[in-house]
């Protein structure tokens, strides 16, 4: 007798215990990359009905954060548990979300300065096509978003910004946006050896959210959807704080908040099915 | 004793965790059609137990609306969840939803005015018959409703007035209906050549709601159950307004509904449970 | 044992029984109206905290419908009823509910033609007034609505549209709304003897809101927030539809709504609390 | 045993429905200022329990913004229900809610350069005290908090910033924060005649919140428990985002919040009952 009421209190109490199909992760598929030179790890979400129908789908790109890999987000981030519940419940529409790997060689989204390393010539060119070809996904902007954290999130700031043409949406958790003071320390300590003042500020200038942001073009501002997050003591609360002045100066549309907490995955799970939900509305018309 | 009394409880305060079964879309199935020389594309949805099963179901036609295909209630509709849904809560019955691409070739639901392009005939000739031998669906009058937003609206409309033998239940949502004025613009502007103006005029009235509504034979008043809805936001206000009035005036029975919001899939989506939940009514005795 | 089963299903089944705090209704008050040589009953709604308060309050004008009086909001609407709880669940704010009789004496909410019986002069000049300087209300046109069904939904058009400067909302429900050719039919059974054609195009023309609504002068088209809402079974259908139709072609913002239903209380007890919380938004900046 | 069974699942089930007491509005009170030479009209809120009890309670002075009055939080605030609601589920504590007037005679929350009139000393020297004396307060910092939105938002931070040894929270909701730069706009245009530039330039730091926080002491840093909220459409974004900055910066602890909205009563009601439990726990040890 007891025993029932406690499956009672906890079916109460815990509803969310009782859940409903769920999809699959694989975190460690690869693909030959011409451009880097060797193989490149992924991780891919499928939701719950992808094996059963044959449909084709929108596509999330999430990036991991730095000193992670393409398993970040599947083992801390709980990739896979959070989206399950949110297509089940209806936050979400059924999607596929991709997180590649941008540790491995060298770490970091961008194209090196010298061009010893080019990630994103490898992300736009050879990466999203595979990805696009090999599942049934919907490669057309509309059904395409990209998040991240961190350096992930700086990853999907700088991407959505240099190809507004590729995102229906852009999502940067706690993203390392950088001032453009911490551009010129960054640049007193890297290896420009045979590279010109021109191409050193023109590389940094392509690389600052808050340079492109102030310089872009009046057709682009509606171009991608924006949900901007980072925490009250997160320690890239300057970036992120002046990025938001930025975008309200130009008048660029965004979400923006700030909720408590800091950098940590704590905040990024919470952040995930707000992420899912706004991409979701930014699919539909 | 006690033991059904926790049962009783759990079902009385969380009835909608009862649930779980989940159906299949496909969204990128066709057919040969002899009428219009081509393959035409097609999406299902198929309830959960349609593979464990082995009875027949009755069938809603879905039509799309202007700019989209036979995806557009699969992606922006959302309608396996939704269906899902209302089908796990007991608010809609088991049931198909056949989905087709009016959108190739040439846009729109109907027989052309110059005979060049016979959608309609397609329809009821060739893809009722095809859909209705190929999957297990129950294929008489009272299992069938057909129902469609904006343009797909105004197929629904034209379709159960001209073929009212065939649908027990339609639900035009935001639909487009022209007024007697409308067609008169219309045709000032359409390819006429070689056309008798009784010809013209003929064709304008068969495609005319309000004409068809006001002509309406006494016999067939009661034949199809009607659902319309359209937002008191919507640009499509007119028409559906002046239909209400019609139906009233022509003692035609019908529900009429509007709600807050205009020509959006939200507002379609927030319709579609009450589009099953009404139809489900209508295939029952 | 069982006795605290059957009380916590109660409790669990029809939460709404735990209700708050209870405002207070007196039907039968009453003042003397110089303009209509005799008293004039009245009901008040006074909110829960009405007594213990020594604020003032926003106030509505809730007018009843042909064959009632002031009793029945009270008795039939349940309006105490129905404001406690949407106070109590804060969909309404705090507010003094107002319900004159237009029925002793002469039935209707306006001055009649041959100005024997001037009631809308008393309800602007003495009611309002003495109203509000009778009770603690708000006596600004921010604070004030009217809202009515019915022969009172089309006194609180008329009131709205010939007084925009008075109300903050105006909340017609199932109200009627002569079409213009109703009109004619009317003044064909009217006493106009001695009246002048063009006094009697006036009148007319001064109480049709289809003809006011064509009329209105840009910039009173914001002036009141309306929210419309007249049943699909409702046999004053048109003059709603048509009041809907000349209002989006006048762009002037309103809401609408068509329910399921007819010219009923369990209509207007439903369309109560919707009425409230638009009305308390209204209130609100 | 199976009796307190019960009586848990209803408080884990329903704990909104333990309920009920309201506590009272007074909108109307005023009180002599000697230092402004005129009467000043105040609000206060009671908690439910201020009559049955006899005893003290913490207070929060919850200040208007431009435009309004004494009465703005009463009535588009709603105070009364949401800290009932609050009250009443245990997210606050009881305590009495004091909202003065700054708008009669002159706008602000400052003493005005010329020092022609000062109600900043007013507010601290005279009507604290009179307040903390007329009713049952614990007039000591642990229970006292500031709160207010735009210009009294901007009045909390200066209070703060001043008075941090009368404040255990403080609590700017869509403050105005103006920038150094806008300080130099504003002096451009102020009557300054007789003044010297050391006399205005001390003035303008006294009053611009960001100096201060750049200047703060190291001993004050803890002195006052700080909850900051800017909605992410709110046109004050700036001096929040760079008051922000400016706390983390100098290491002052504090919550800052950016939820979805604009500088609207709506947010300010979603954001009160953060505010009280804020300051609840700043009372608590």
């Amino acid at each position: 007798m007891k025993k029932s009421y406690c499956y009672l209190l906890m079916i109460l109490v815990f509803p969310s215990l009782i859940s409903g199909q769920t999809g699959k992760v694989f975190d460690n598929l690869s693909m030959k990359s011409q451009i880097l030179k060797m193989d490149r790890k992924y991780s891919v979400y499928f939701p719950p009905d992808y094996e059963t129908s044959n449909r084709s789908y929108p596509v999330l790109y999430l990036l991991h954060g730095a000193g992670d890999d393409q398993t970040g987000w599947v083992q801390f981030g709980e990739v896979k548990q959070i989206a399950d519940k949110a297509i089940n419940e209806g936050v979400s529409t059924s999607l596929i979300i991709v997180m590649p790997d941008a540790n491995t060689g060298r770490r970091g989204y961008f194209n090196t300065m010298k061009g010893d390393f080019q990630y994103e010539d490898f992300f736009f060119k050879e990466f999203i096509p595979f990805i696009e070809k090999t599942y049934r996904i919907r490669a057309e902007k509309q059904y395409r978003a990209v998040a991240g954290l961190s350096m992930g999130g700086g990853g999907t700031v700088l991407y959505a910004l240099h190809h507004p043409e590729m995102f229906a949406a852009a999502c940067p958790l706690s993203a390392s946006v950088r001032t453009r003071s911490a551009d010129r320390g960054r640049i007193a300590a890297a290896d420009t050896a045979g590279l010109t003042t021109e191409q050193i500020t023109n590389y940094l200038n392509q690389h600052n959210a808050l340079y492109l942001i102030e310089n872009m073009p009046d057709d682009k501002k509606a171009a991608v959807r924006w949900y901007i997050d980072c925490g009250d003591d997160d320690f890239l609360y300057e970036g992120n704080s002046l990025m938001h002045i930025a975008m309200r100066q130009k008048e660029i549309p965004h979400e923006y908040r700030v909720r408590d907490g800091s950098h940590t995955w704590q905040y990024w799970r919470e952040a995930l099915p707000e992420v899912l939900g706004f991409i979701s509305k930014a699919f539909h018309r």
